[in-house]
C-alpha cells in the first residue's frame, strides 16, 4: 500500500461508517413518528418515511447532487464515498417536514414536494453554503459557520414545515372552537423512545463525519470532539426538560425528554468542532427548554405539530447558529452578524421557495385529505393497511 | 506501525464493521417476519429468528467453515475477522427459508434443518463458488461472477423454502375450496418497516464487505460504489413497486414497497461493483416490479409464502445473477451462459438436497404443526409465550 | 499524513466505532425492559433507561471519569475518544440494576441513585481496576483480570441490584400468601427480542474495544479473536437454555433463551481475548444453564426480579471472572486466586456501599411506589403518559 493513499482509505472508510450511521436515522425517523401520532394514520407516516429515504435520494443522485457540488469529484476519499455521506442527509430535511403535517397531510402530494426539495430547494441551500457557491463574490455571500446544517438542515426543513402548517392547517379537533387544546396522546410509547435513541445514535455520523476526514491527529480529535459535544448537548437537552417538567408538573414526560435531546442535538450542530467540552452543556440545556416553551408557544398560535418538530428543528436550528455566533466568534471567519445574515437569508429562501411550491401543489394535488378520512385515518384510505389490524382499539 | 501491516489492519478492521452492519439483519429478519404473521404466530418466528442465528452460526464454527473455505486462515487480515465476516452470511440462508413457511412449520425441525444447511448444504455451495472448489478442472467449474450472493445466498435460500413449501403446504384457509386468496393482514406494521430498513443497512455490509478489501484507492472506490450501487437499487426497488402499486390500486401498500426494495438489493447483490451509477436503478426497478408479480404468480400456484421470500429472494436472486450476465458481460471471465450455468447448477443442488433432506426430516420430526395448533397459533404451544398478552384481540 | 499519526488515527476511529456499538445498548436495554413488564409500567421503565444514559454520561464528564482515570488524556488515541469509549459503559452499569427493580422502583430516586453511581461508587470500582489504582502497593491491591468488565460492570450492577432488592421488596402479588409464584407474563416479545439482539452488537463494541488499540497485527488478531469468542458465548449460551427448555418443559421460553444468550455474554466478557476459539462454548454454556437455575433459586428466595437482571449479570459475572482464573492462568498475572480475591473485594464494595446510599436515599426520597400506585401501574403517576393508550387490555 502506497503512504500517500492511507489518507484516502481511511477518510473512504470514515465516510462510509458516519454514512452507516445516518441511514440510521431513516428508522429513526420513523419510529418516532409513528409513535407519536395516533394508530389510525400510522401505516400512512411510515409509508411517507419510507418514500421520502427512496424519493429523495434518487432525486439527489439525478438531479440535486449537481446542483449543490458541480459534477460528482473528491480527491480526499473515493468520490462514491463523498455522495454518499452527503445523499444521507437530504431525506432527513423532509423527515423534518413530514413529520409535522403528519395525520392530515397525503402521502402523494408529500412525495411531489419531497422530490422538489431534494432536487432542487435544499441543494440550493447547500450550493450557497457547503458546496459550489454561486453566491461568492455577490453582497449575498455567506459567511455562516455551521457546520453540520443547524440552519442548513434543520431549519431548512422547519422553515418548509411552517410553510405546510399555514397551508393546510391544523388536525380536525385539535384546537375546539370551545377553547382549549384537545390531547391527542402518542399512540406508542416504545417505538417514540427507539425512534428518538436511533436519531441520536444517527448525529453521531452525522457531524462527527461533517468534520469531512479523520485522517490526521488534528483531525481525529476535531472528530473525536466533534461527536463527544454532540453527545454531551443531547445529554444536556434531556435533562433540562426533565427538570422543568418535574417542577412544573410533577411528571416526568418522556415524549418531551426525548424531543428535549433531540433539540439539543439540533443546537450544538451548527459547530460541534468550535466548543470546549462544557459549553455544549449550557447550549444543549438552552436548546432543552426552547422545546418546552416552543411547543406551548406553537400551540397558542394554533400551529398544529404532532411531533414537536417546528420546536426541535425550527427553534433549535436557529438557536445553535446564534449559539456559535455567541461562544465561538472570531471577529473574522466566525461572527454573530455573519449567522444572523446566514439565518436570515436560508430562513427567507426556504420559507418562501416552500411556500409557493406547496400553494402550488396544494391546487394541483390537495395536500390535504378529506375529512371523512381524517376522522377514519389515513392508512386504510392512503396505504390499504391498518398498522396493527389485530388489537382491538379502546378508543 | 510498520507500514505493512497497515494493510492488514485497515481491512480487518472494515470486515469487522461490515460484519456488524450483517449482525443487524438477524433483529432486521426478526422484525420483518414478526411484524407480517398473525400475533398468534409473533412468538414462534422470533424464536425461530434467534435459533437460526445461534444454531447456524455454532454449525459453521464447527464444521461449515471448513467445507467451504478449508482451514482458518488469511494473510490479508486476521484470520478471525475472515471468519466473522462469513459466519454472518449463513444463518441468513436459513432466515429466508424460515420466513416462508412460517405460522405452520415448527421450530424444531426447522432448528434441525438449519444444522444441516448450515454445517453442509450452504458450505458447499460457498466451495464450490467463493471458496477452496472441488470441482475445480471438472465439467462443472463455475464462471459464474456472484460478489455477494443473489444466488450463493439469496436463491440458495429461496429454493430450500420452495421445497419446504411444496411439502407442508399452505396455511389452513389460505386457498379456501370455494376459490380465491384469503387475505391475512400483517400484524404489525411499524415491525416490518423497521425490519426491512435494518435489513437494508446489513447489505450495505453484505455487499461493501464482500468486495473483500478497502485498503488501496482502487479497493475503496470498489467498497464505496459497491455501496453506492446497492442503495441505489434499493431506492428504484422501493420508487418502482409504490408507482406500480398506486396506478393498479390507487393505494401504496408499503409492505409491498417494502419487499421491491428488498428485491432491489437482492438483484443488485450479485455485481453491484461492477455497473456504473445508473444502471441500477434498472436493475432495482426490475426486481421491484418482479416482487409485485411473483407474488400473485406464486398465489396463483397455491405456493403459500406469508412474507413474500420467494419474490423476494428466489426470483431476484435468479434476475441479479442474469443481470450481471447481460449488463456486464466481458465475453471472457463473465458471459451470459456462464451465469445461467451457475444458476441452473446451484439452484438444482440447492432445491434437490433441501428436498431430499426436508422431506426425509418431515418423516422423523413432522414440520407442520397439528391443525389445532395451527388455529390456535403457534405461540402458545411451541414457545408458552403469547407475543402481546395484554392486548385485547379484535378477531 | 506522517507514519506516526497512522496508529492514533486508526485507534481513535476504532474507539469511535466501537463507542457507537455500545450506545446502541441504551435502545437494547430500554426495548428489552419494555417489552417484559406489563404495559402498565412500560413508560416508567423506558423514561428511567433514557435518563440513565443522559445523567450517569454527564455526572461521568463532571466527576466520574477523573476519579477513576485521573485528567483526561491519552497517548495513543485522541482523549476525546478515549472519554468517548468509557463513557459508553457507565450507564450499562445502572441499566443492569434499574431492570431488576422495575415495576415498583420510582424514576426519581433511581435518578439520584444514577448519579451517585455514576460519579462515584462505579468509578471507583474502576480506579482500582483498569484506572490509576489508588490501591497499588497496599494488601488490597487487585491482580484480577477482567477485560471488558465481568466484574467491573456487570457484578457491581448485579450487586447493587441486590441491596436494591432486598429494599424494596418484591412487586405485589409476585409471591401470594399461600404460597407459589405468580408468573407474571412479558407484555411484547418483538421488543424484548429486539432489545437483546441490540445488546448482542453493542457487546462487539463493549469487549473488542476493550483490547484498547487495533493498530497493530496483534492487536488486530486480538480484536477479531475477541469479537469471535463475545459471539460463540452468546450462541452457546442461547443453544444451552434452548436445549434444558426443550427437555425440562417441551417449550422454547423464548425470553429464557435470549436472557441465555446475555448470561453467555456477560461470563466470556473477563476474557474473550484469551481463549481458543473453542472454550467459549463451554463458558457459555454454562453461563446459560446458570441464567435457567439461577432464576428459580432468586424466585426461591423471594428475591423478585421481573428481567432476570440479577441471574444474567450478577451470577455471570462472577463466573466469568472465575472462568478467567479457570481456563487462562498463567500462575503470574492471572491466577484464580486473584480472580477470586477481585471478586471479593469489588463485591463487598459495591454491595455495601450501594447498600447504605440506597438505604440513605429511601429515607430521603422513597425509592417505592405507593400501593395504589403500583396497582394502577407506575406510567400515569410517575410520567403522566400510558404506553400504549389506544390498544383495549385484556385484562
Amino acid at each position: 500500500m502506497a503512504i500517500e493513499s492511507i489518507s484516502y482509505i481511511i477518510d473512504t472508510l470514515f465516510a462510509i461508517f458516519a454514512m452507516t450511521l445516518i441511514i440510521f436515522m431513516v428508522p429513526g425517523f420513523a419510529m418516532l413518528e409513528a409513535g407519536l401520532v395516533r394508530t389510525k394514520n400510522v401505516t400512512a407516516v411510515l409509508t411517507i418515511n419510507t418514500l421520502i429515504y427512496a424519493v429523495a435520494s434518487m432525486a439527489f443522485l439525478l438531479v440535486g447532487y449537481s446542483i449543490a457540488f458541480g459534477a460528482f469529484g473528491s480527491d480526499s476519499m473515493s468520490k462514491w464515498a463523498a455522495f454518499l455521506f452527503q445523499m444521507a442527509f437530504v431525506g432527513k430535511v423532509v423527515n423534518i417536514m413530514s413529520g409535522g403535517v403528519s395525520e392530515r397531510a397525503k402521502v402523494i402530494p408529500l412525495t411531489f414536494f419531497t422530490v422538489i426539495m431534494a432536487a432542487f430547494i435544499y441543494p440550493t441551500v447547500v450550493n450557497i453554503t457547503w458546496g459550489s457557491n454561486f453566491l461568492q463574490g455577490t453582497i449575498l455571500e455567506l459567511s455562516m459557520y455551521d457546520l453540520a446544517g443547524s440552519t442548513v438542515i434543520h431549519s431548512t426543513g422547519g422553515w418548509a414545515l411552517l410553510a405546510a402548517i399555514l397551508i393546510i392547517g391544523a388536525r380536525k379537533g385539535r384546537y375546539p372552537k370551545e377553547g382549549g387544546i384537545r390531547v391527542i396522546p402518542a399512540s406508542n410509547i416504545p417505538l417514540v423512545t427507539l425512534g428518538a435513541l436511533l436519531l441520536w445514535i444517527g448525529w453521531f455520523g452525522f457531524n462527527g463525519g461533517s468534520v469531512g476526514s479523520i485522517a490526521s491527529k488534528e483531525n481525529a480529535d476535531a472528530v473525536a470532539l466533534t461527536i463527544m459535544n454532540t453527545n454531551t448537548a443531547g445529554l444536556a437537552g434531556a435533562i433540562m426538560v426533565a427538570i422543568i417538567m418535574y417542577i412544573k408538573y410533577s411528571k416526568l414526560d418522556l415524549t418531551m425528554i426525548l424531543n428535549g435531546a433531540l433539540g439539543g442535538l439540533v443546537a450544538i450542530t451548527a459547530g460541534p468542532d468550535l466548543y470546549n467540552i462544557y459549553t455544549p452543556i449550557l447550549i444543549g440545556s438552552i436548546g432543552g427548554a426552547l422545546v418546552v416553551f416552543a411547543v406551548s408557544f406553537f400551540d397558542k398560535l394554533k400551529i398544529d405539530d404532532p411531533v414537536g418538530a417546528l420546536s426541535v428543528h425550527l427553534v433549535n436550528g436557529i438557536w445553535g447558529t446564534l449559539a456559535v455566533g455567541i461562544f465561538a466568534s472570531n471577529g473574522e471567519s466566525i461572527t454573530l452578524l455573519g449567522q444572523i445574515k446566514g439565518i436570515l437569508i436560508i430562513g427567507v429562501f426556504a420559507f418562501v421557495v416552500s411556500f409557493v411550491v406547496l400553494y402550488i401543489l396544494n391546487k394541483i394535488v390537495p395536500l390535504r385529505a378529506h375529512n371523512d378520512e381524517e376522522m377514519q385515518g389515513l392508512d386504510v384510505e392512503e396505504c390499504g393497511l391498518e398498522a396493527y389490524p389485530e388489537f382491538k382499539r379502546a378508543f
